[in-house]
């Protein structure tokens, strides 16, 4: 039976729960999370309770924070510590981060005094550290037990671990000394040493860390999970592949938003509100809108110039989008390239060398079209069709070198380099669009 | 010993073959590869034939495709054979994909028929399928075997396989069945049989499945691999967590060139040509700059308003770029929340009454300040600031608007939307724009 059908069979109603709950059984907790979700208040809030116990801290794990507090505020405080108890330390914190104070209050109240520890200590973490992605359920195995302890040991604890295809080998002060694949245990003997047979030099990272440089590190070394240690080199969690494919979409999407002029926002669209959307636009758009003010004055200095030959007016838009979509194309491709790591700031002059040479390629093709297009389309004017054709070459050569520096000077100052996209390449190459369009006008066409 | 300093060690050609070989055999190999890849053409041959059999595949597997071509070329065809037999079909076929002709023969008529087989099957399947991002190194137990049987199993057979964290279940004919993870395993009683303790609805894909969507079903559930099927539901590949990152990374960039009007290229920045590169610009730069042609008409069309009031060019690069921007953070939005499956289709109504009322926010706090800049510096007048700063509004309006449309239409046209990006909302909103400017100037100024 497929979701719809028992999403269909729990809002008629026609269903005993003896039999929803072997349905249920044999789901996976996300498609659960998902049924639910779908359902009215109350009877979401029936259905919950109905979840066999062993699968109900993995539902709500799987909820969005709106139904987990709906959850809260309707469960008794002996059910909530149920959950909470059952939950890794880091879906917890995700979900303590997103209540009201005192729903936070009555959560940590019911919790288990050693997880409760532990979720505090957690929610210290700075945002964006490895400390803020980490959880707390990881075995660990010391370096001198047999290879037969550490079955022993995954036996008796490895359900309740986030995973156990990698275990982590600690010295008697939690010092990390190295870590241990599944893999590796079921193929070594049984006697075996764990010291022996584990890798002495696990990738691992700190718990201040950036996610993003740790979210490279999965990247490069196709990880499963990262163990993050403290100061002291002493275990303190692990990090999984679940969630640093999290980061990577958050971090593509911050990256997208701050190129598309947007103030960077975690809400999703659908959930946030008009007031806040409009308040994460408006900023860049003023910014923006107001150094546009350099363009109209560069337009009133040549007014005497529009007056002679009007028709001049008529090409500011195109000059205008060509340089934009010029830049944006560069700075597009130069954002990305330094995030993946593809560029750096040491192929600076390679680049802007490419750049110059990709940029006369492509204005020489346009201004070619375009020479063809006003030399036909207005009057077999040679001169008007060589200005505009010369201001697009040159356009396109200052939108693109914009779009290239601009981005990699930003990077080598400590700034953002998707804050230097389309808009304020466009703007830096509107001005300079302006002034060569009509200093070739004033020259070529005597005005 | 860290990367840089063992570098130095081979490049001064200051240390031991056999010391190198230990010091090598601690390393992980994509920081071994990475190393090799310094060093000039002959050493770094030289340094491939030293490294330990072993590892010696691993490293090819994660070095650039022209440092492996350089490796196969150098090699006697025993040498490649050896190599390639040991990579995983999904690197093979990277490999394979990326080298000339000539070089593709000589491997393949290198390599055990068996596996000969099973690339030039991989080989086959679409670009962006399922089929182009699995392997075929997994572990296959019976459903009617035992869990001992199935720890013997791993143990013959695991070290060569991509994964052994989960197991996939078949029956006699292939078909899947289930699968269980090492961490079952390691809990069950060693004679529980498979088929009472798997999964029996595994999450799975067909091999023509696209790869995006296989990407989604990664982050839902949270998986570390997927079974793949062909139209028999016979097992015949798996994908695996890490292949999924690069797949993210992938589309993410794709999305991004798409919405900077480029033409998507899988080539890193720095190993294209400049030709290649301002072929992937230049199209888009054609179309959106003959589209421009329109606004030209427009602006010859009021021609006469704008002998009559000279200043009215001086808002039009402000007009122009305040409507593209604006249209560019809705785009932005629309087309990322699409992607992320946050914004539905179903949820069109809904999106367009929130754009309209955000744009009505911020158009006519934009306005304001426009009316209070115009009136002090352009001589208190005022119906000229009216003018400008009505026409904001609309500008804003309708830029929002088709940034918010024109992605979700071309969704359900079944055009990607991200091609509906900036460059394209731009070139409307400024038709739209000029359009409702010069009719208010009429209007309200009496030209």
């Amino acid at each position: 039976m497929n979701k719809e059908e028992i999403l269909l069979l729990i809002m008629d109603g026609n269903i005993e729960i003896s039999k929803l709950k072997i349905l249920l059984s044999d789901m996976n907790t996300v498609d659960i999370a998902e049924i639910l979700e779908y359902l009215e208040k109350d009877k979401f809030i029936q259905m919950f309770r109905v979840l066999p116990k062993t699968i109900a801290s993995d539902v709500f794990a799987n909820m969005d924070s709106e139904h987990q507090q709906s959850v809260v505020e309707a469960l008794a405080d002996t059910e909530i510590g149920e959950i909470i108890n059952k939950l890794f330390v880091d879906d917890a914190v995700d979900f303590i981060e997103e209540m009201p104070a005192n729903v936070v209050g009555r959560v940590l109240a019911n919790v288990q005094s050693e997880k409760r520890k532990l979720i505090n200590q957690f929610l210290q973490y700075p945002d964006n550290s490895a400390g803020s992605i980490m959880t707390a359920e990881y075995i660990s195995l010391n370096e001198n037990e047999a290879v037969q302890d550490a079955f022993d040991t995954i036996r008796k604890i490895g359900q309740n671990k986030e995973t156990i295809n990698t275990c982590y080998v600690i010295k008697n002060d939690r010092v990390l000394v190295g870590e241990v694949s599944a893999r590796t245990l079921m193929l070594s003997n049984l006697h075996d040493r764990i010291c022996d047979i584990m890798n002495k030099y696990p990738v691992f990272s700190h718990t201040t860390d950036d996610r993003e440089i740790i979210a490279d590190q999965f990247k490069k070394y196709d990880l499963l999970a990262m163990p993050v240690v403290d100061k002291e080199q002493r275990l303190v969690g692990i990090i999984t592949v679940d969630d640093i494919m999290d980061v990577i979409v958050q971090e593509d999407t911050e990256d997208m938003e701050k190129m598309g002029a947007l103030k960077p926002s975690d809400d999703p669209y659908m959930k946030s509100g008009i007031f806040q959307l409009a308040k994460n636009r408006f900023l860049w758009l003023l910014v923006l809108m107001l150094s546009a003010t350099i363009t109209a004055a560069i337009i009133e200095g040549f007014e005497e110039s529009l007056a002679l030959m009007p028709i001049l007016v008529a090409f500011i838009p195109m000059l205008m989008d060509t340089g934009g979509n010029s830049g944006c194309q560069s700075s597009t491709l130069i954002i990305r390239g330094m995030a993946l790591g593809d560029i750096r700031l040491r192929d600076f002059l390679r680049v802007f060398w490419k750049e110059i040479r990709v940029a006369l390629l492509c204005g020489l093709a346009l201004a070619a079209v375009n020479f063809g297009r006003i030399y036909i389309m207005n009057g077999k004017n040679i001169l008007l069709a060589v200005t505009v054709s010369l201001a697009l070459v040159c356009t396109v050569l200052v939108a693109k070198s914009a779009g290239a520096l601009l981005p990699m000077l930003a990077k080598r100052i400590g700034i953002d380099p998707a804050m230097m996209a389309a808009p304020v390449i466009t703007t830096i190459a509107d001005a300079a669009s302006l002034i060569m369009y009509f200093t070739f006008a004033r020259l070529i066409l005597g005005l």
